[in-house]
């Protein structure tokens, strides 16, 4: 089951990785896709191809690393070309996505926001009708008060849990902070959601991903899928 | 001069702490005018008050401790019943503030939130008409991809600038995180601007604080002013 879950994401992020040309910066996520992705991108820049890449974790940096390819920071770069990367959850209508069950929603989030173009690498698995049926909706949160900061965001109509390593410790994001998986249930309104959230003291960033999406690559059984947003909605 | 202003911050520190009350869980504040508070509330913990305070700085709990203040956390107290702290500016009809120049903006604004009443104390060299006058927004935001987010601030109206150390090193925030000051002039929403601030991604926090305090404990040569926020007034 696995593994034809990793066969299925590796044909969906080779087959992005075709967007990657020439001299483009691009941003690489985090999680089990990414790796396929970044592997692939390796044999690219291997065989010649000349990009440079800002990675959204420690861990994608590392193997990018392995993999030979170049990476720049935002101090050189402000501007990035394409990023690609995975999701938890893509709502089939919107393209507005759950991410985060990897711990890097933060990074990724500022990756995408700063990226001309996202898409998204999925088994046909993540594609829902309403985002927040399955995964609950991760929130980075300041460690200070952060129990002051789960109960303002069960107050928006959620269980808040602190999550924690196999261990039992907190779970500690590269940025130091801490992660609340927030149970909604069936979000109504995801644009509604994430500014709600944004707007909660000691709520750093969620991982709703509303309106950043520019396509989602999902592959099944029968192939692979595209969805291309509908350029008339905004966020 | 500034001796004469410590004078009224001290004086306006002393009347603030006469509405803690037996029992009291209270939030204290950073900063200049944070330090004669706490020696004061200090004072009448030696006389035999019972109270327990959250500090909003690792400053701020070295000097409560050193003055015999027993001090809590979040783990125990979600509810503070009084946080009393300083301001970098008050707006005189609004009471809307900035905070942030002692660099605890974070944690002031979480204990805020978390507190069923907020005093702030000042001299009147801090009143003035329209928030922004004379004193930028300090923002924190994360390390990870701060140029980007320093355009992004930028293009709500700023010019931003990393807030640095004496020797030149960025200024690291008690959660790790970096500060933009960011210079908007004289702000004519201030409400609006403290939502847009934290929809930008990678910005967690800024010391606007709109709607939050219910007094503000003013101190000029001519004595005390109490400025009560109008209960009408809602965030």
């Amino acid at each position: 089951m696995s593994g034809d879950r990793d066969r299925l994401k590796r044909a969906a992020a080779l087959y992005a990785l075709e967007e990657i040309e020439e001299g483009m910066v691009v941003g690489l996520g985090t999680g089990s896709t990414a790796r396929f992705l970044i592997e692939g991108l390796g044999a690219r820049v291997a065989q010649g191809l000349k990009i440079r890449a800002i990675p959204t974790s420690k861990a994608t940096a590392l193997l990018a690393r392995r993999c030979g390819i170049p990476l720049a920071g935002f101090e050189e770069e402000r501007r990035i070309d394409l990023t690609i990367d995975g999701a938890d959850e893509v709502e089939r209508r919107s393209l507005d996505l759950i991410k985060g069950r990897g711990g890097a929603l933060l990074r990724e989030k500022i990756v995408a926001a700063a990226s001309a173009r996202l898409v998204i690498v999925v088994d046909d698995g993540k594609l829902v009708d309403r985002l927040g049926e399955r995964t609950p909706v991760p929130v980075e949160v300041a460690e200070f008060g952060w129990q002051a900061t789960a109960l303002a965001l069960e107050r928006l109509g959620s269980v808040a849990r602190l999550r924690r390593c196999d261990g039992g410790d907190p779970y500690v994001t590269d940025g130091g902070n801490l992660i609340l998986d927030c149970d909604f249930g069936a979000i109504k309104d995801p644009a509604a959601l994430e500014r709600e959230i944004a707007l909660t003291v000691g709520a750093f960033e969620s991982g709703l991903f509303v309106g950043r999406a520019s396509a989602v690559v999902s592959a099944s059984e029968e192939g692979i899928e595209v969805l291309e947003r509908d350029p008339r909605r905004r966020r």
